[in-house]
Formats: C-alpha cells, structure tokens, sequence
C-alpha cells in the first residue's frame, strides 16, 4: 500500500479492489461485506433484504441523457435489482458546497423525484450536510437502497457456472464517452447520451420469464472490462466473449476510436450482464427486448472451465482473440 | 428561498428547515418521509424496517473522544435506534480526496470497525469515490443503517402527550464544544472530550424496562434546542423544562461562558431525548443509568398542552423564565 491515495483508487480496476481488501475488509471483515456483489443480501432479516449503497460525485453535474440526480437514483435501484431483489425505498444523504445555487439543487432534487416515481421507489429519509466553500465540489450524492430478495436462489458473482451464456442488456460505453464529452467540450461527438435508467422492472421480468440466473451485475466503473473480470475471479472460471456480438453504437464506437478508448472499460448506468444456463438465454434476451432499454440485448459470450487462472477473452472480429484484463489506471474520473 | 445556499441550511435549525421542506419534501413528497423521524420506519417490509442514513464531514477527523469513523457508526446505529429499532447492517460510502494519508484512512477504518463491533452491528456493503486533490475536504463518510422495529408502537416525534415525562441521557453540548476546541485549537478547555457512543443496547434496555416510550430522538446538530421545538411541532405540544435539572458538565459550563455559547444548542453524538408518561419515567431512567454513557440521566421536564403554538420554554434557576428557540444561522457548521 503507498502512502497516498491516488486517483485510480477509485476507478473500479484493480487499485479499487487493492484498497477494498487491504484495507476495508480486512477491518470490516463479515461473511456478508465478504461476497462483494453489488448489494448485500441480509439474511438475518426475514424474508431477505438487498442493501446496497452509492456516493455520486460525477462532473459536470448534467450531461445529455441524465444528471448527478437520475444516476443516484438509478445506480442504486440497479445495484439493489443485480441481487434479484425489488428495490422499494432508497436514503438519500447531500452533502452540498456553501453558495451552490439553489436552481441547480432544486433541478436535480427534480431529477431524482422523477427517477424514483419511474422507477416506483420511494425515498424515505434523508440527510443534509453543508460545507464551506471549496470543501467540496459543488455537489456529492449518496443514496442507500434496501428491497426484498424474491430471486431464490438470489444471483451472486460467485455462481457462473462452465456452460453458461453471458448476455449483455444493450451497447457498451455510452455513459462513460458521454459523460467525457460534456467535461472537455468534446463538441464533435454530437450524438452520444447517457444510458442511465432503472433496471429494476426488466429484471423482474428476465427472472419471471427465463427463471433463476446466476449471475446478475451491472458493469459501471470500469466497464464491461471490469466486472466480467471480478465475475470470473468470484466464481473460478474463464469467459469467452465474441467480440462482433457486443453491442456498441457507432457514434459511441467511433468516437472511441478517435480518443483512442476501448468502449469494453468505459461505465455503463443502465445496463447489466446476465450469466444464466445457456438453454434459458433466449428466453432472458427476450424478455430484455421488452423494455426500450433492453432492445439491443445480446449474447455476447459464454463461461468456461478455468485453466490456471479465471481470465476473459475476447475472440475478435479477425479470428484472433486477445485477453480482456482488468482495468489498472483510472482514464477518468467523476463519472458517477 | 434565496438563491444560493448559506451555511446555515446545514445547522439543523431553521434554515435547514426551510430547504428540506421547500426542495426535497416537494419533490420526494410521500407519507414515510413526511414523518420526519430520525429513521423511516419501512411498513411494506414485514416486520417492519427502520432505516437512517447520514453523511459525516466533520472537521477535524480526530478529536478527544472520537473521530468522523466513530462518528458515522453511532450517528447512524443511534438514528436507527430512536425508531425503537436495532440496527443491525450499515452500508458505508467514502468519498476521499486525492492524496489523502493512507494511514489516515486506516485509523479511521479501525475506528469504524471498533465502533461497529462495539454496537453489534455489521458493515455489509460499500462504495468508495475518489476526487481530485481539492473536490473534497479529505474525506466525507455516509452511512446507513438498516434494523427490525421491535418497539410496538414504535416510538415517534409526532406522538409526545401532554403530561409525558421529557428525560435526557446524560450531559449536554459536550461534542459539539469538543469540535470547537478541536478546530479552533482552544488549549485553555483542556477537559472536554465528545460524547459519541452508541445507544442501542441502551435504548432496547430502557423500552424493555420501561415499557413502550413515545418519542426518542438524539439532540445531534443544533443541540436540544432543535430537537425539542421539532418534537414540540410535531406532536402540536409545548414543553417546559426545569433548567436546573438538565445535566451540563461543569467543564462544558465554562467553556461555554467564556465563548458565549448555549450547552443546549449544541451537538451530542451519544444522547438521546426521552419522553414517555410520567409513571414510567423512573424506570426508564434507571435502565439509562446501568450504562456508563446513562450515569447521568435526568428528568428534565414535562410536556403540556400547547396554547397558541408549541414552545420549549425553560425555567431558570433564578425563577424566571425563558423561550428556548430553535436555532437560526450557524454557529459552527461541520460538527458532524
């Protein structure tokens, strides 16, 4: 561990998942912290309840197809779905800079109302806290999501089996090349948004139509990249992707082309990957295709015995095939 | 509304107040925020769920007494707490400066877990962000606690009855003049240190002991003051308390004097505010005083009818008597 916390702590690759188990686990340490999916699952309370918590410090505060206020929103309600459970009612904390204007507040205050109501969560209590000028930037968010489990088995990072499909609910990258955009002014790329939304209701419907999944996560810091490497960690396999199959527009792809950033480590906030026996798949990408949102669904791969060690690979258009690492370095922060 | 936010919206006063009605209310309108408790008392969730969330960004991180880890697990175990709850899960969200100390953050993790394991409570899920050097004032931390309602009927600030016995824990003002000194580098109150610990097995002891209780709240931010006027608007009651009984600590008193400060608009991180009908109020004092943060529990007052509008007046030691207003403006923002 250095001595000072560097940016790329809080990216999502491998520098986050250092400080988490260096530091955080080793002192927090509980089966439950432990499982390190995207919520936690409260088997002492009965029926079970997801739990599951983010803090959003994205810049700039708005950006085409969403703000600081539907991300809050949607990235937790997302987190609490990923466990196959009902989201029902979120916490919200502000921590707010002294001078922040009022109109801007009340806006995303709007955002997230908005959000909630689409999303059919209630937010129940809250928390404000106001700084002096310049301790902190503008805004920060932190919303905390419980609802009941009704997945049984629940889904877990660590239950992709040998043989099952990998499937993503639509493109990759949107957010992450959006959010960029907006902060550098990056006026050529016109035509890329957000796809911040609530996943709450679709996977209700893949876990009514297609059954029981493995594995349900949403791929945001670090991208598709990042969460199918902790996937494979978790559950001791390797994945295979074929590269033509993941979805990601044009716009998004050649925009990536031009700042030379792969679209597979750029976050996603309304999207999520779904591991589950191959034999079900249809049935769960039919079920995504019922939501706007989920039109562009795909198989995109599927999960192998291990060799050595859980690795991702991705066969590539070509018919060469490259190893998809964990991100290490953080290519920007602030976008959630 | 103005058109920016002033310090004082963060007090726990009236401004405070003003926003979370005007802005967050309007938008997020629905009845089990509208409550206004310390927690939200989950009702779909059978049994029922109380959940609090706060975020912590006092300055500085470490003072006699504690530290902002400490801070964020009885802030939050407490709020749960006064919903006549246990808390048993806290999600726990970081959102820490670029370059911040690493062993910093380490001491304030191990203060956490200390916290935590002392409440028996687990810290189950989690989010770190990092912002750049100058987004953030070195770190802010929110959590929120999640626990079964056991109290029945659980207690709440809307159901204080004239005639109820209005009791506090223990010794008023100590956290927020501890900061004080702290931040300000007071050398000559060499003998205060904060009052944060955790209240749960304490308040479980006192509705066991002295059966149902109808409101608990902590005095935190904007001290007794705030919350008794919040409790006194809420159950539509006045409340009239004997000054001479409030427990002040002779160091905290004269600390006070020589900076011209109330003790009882001050923040308290491990009290809590007490009112329940006045046969059982020796019992609940009792069960306070088995624990070592209760020794000086008391019997502060009563609650009346209310006449024109709710009011907390004080009875001074001299015979006269005093409005005790809620706060307005900001004597000292990021006590907690």
């Amino acid at each position: 561990m250095k001595n000072s916390l560097l940016l790329d702590t809080g990216s999502g690759g491998r520098a986050s998942r250092r400080l988490v188990a260096e530091c955080f686990f080793r002192h927090f340490d509980n089966p439950l912290l432990g499982r390190m999916d995207d919520a936690a699952f409260l088997e002492d309370i009965r029926p079970p309840i997801a739990m599951s918590t983010d803090s959003y410090t994205v810049t700039p505060l708005f950006f085409p197809g969403g703000s600081i206020g539907t991300l809050a929103v949607h990235g937790t309600v997302n987190d609490v779905s990923m466990l196959g459970a009902r989201p029902q009612y979120l916490s919200c904390a502000f921590v707010l800079e002294e001078g922040l204007s009022l109109e801007l507040l009340e806006r995303v205050t709007a955002d997230m109302a908005k959000a909630a109501k689409e999303a059919g969560v209630l937010i129940v209590t809250g928390d404000t806290k106001v700084v002096p000028c310049g301790a902190c930037d503008k805004m920060f968010i932190t919303t905390t999501g419980v609802g009941s489990v009704f997945a049984d088995p629940a889904p877990s990072g660590h239950n992709a089996q040998p043989g099952d499909a990998v499937l993503v609910s639509g493109s990759m990258g949107d957010h992450g090349l959006t959010v960029m955009r907006s902060r550098e002014h990056l006026s050529f790329l016109t035509d890329v948004a957000s796809d911040s939304a609530p996943l709450n209701k679709m996977i209700a419907a893949v876990i009514e139509l297609a059954g029981p999944v493995h594995v349900l996560r949403d791929p945001t810091r670090g991208g598709l990249a990042a969460t199918l490497n902790e996937i494979a960690e978790q559950s001791g396999v390797s994945l295979v992707l074929e590269e033509e199959y993941i979805p990601v527009r044009e716009s998004v792809k050649s925009g990536c082309s031009c700042l030379g950033l792969d679209p597979l480590y750029l976050a996603n906030e309304g999207k999520c990957v779904c591991i589950l026996p191959a034999e079900r798949a249809e049935a769960a990408l039919a079920a995504m295709r019922n939501f706007p949102f989920g039109a562009e669904a795909a198989r995109i791969g599927e999960v192998t015995a291990t060799g050595k060690k859980p690795r991702v690979t991705l066969k590539t258009r070509i018919g060469g095939s490259r190893l998809l690492s964990m991100p290490e370095g953080m290519p920007l922060p602030r976008i959630c």
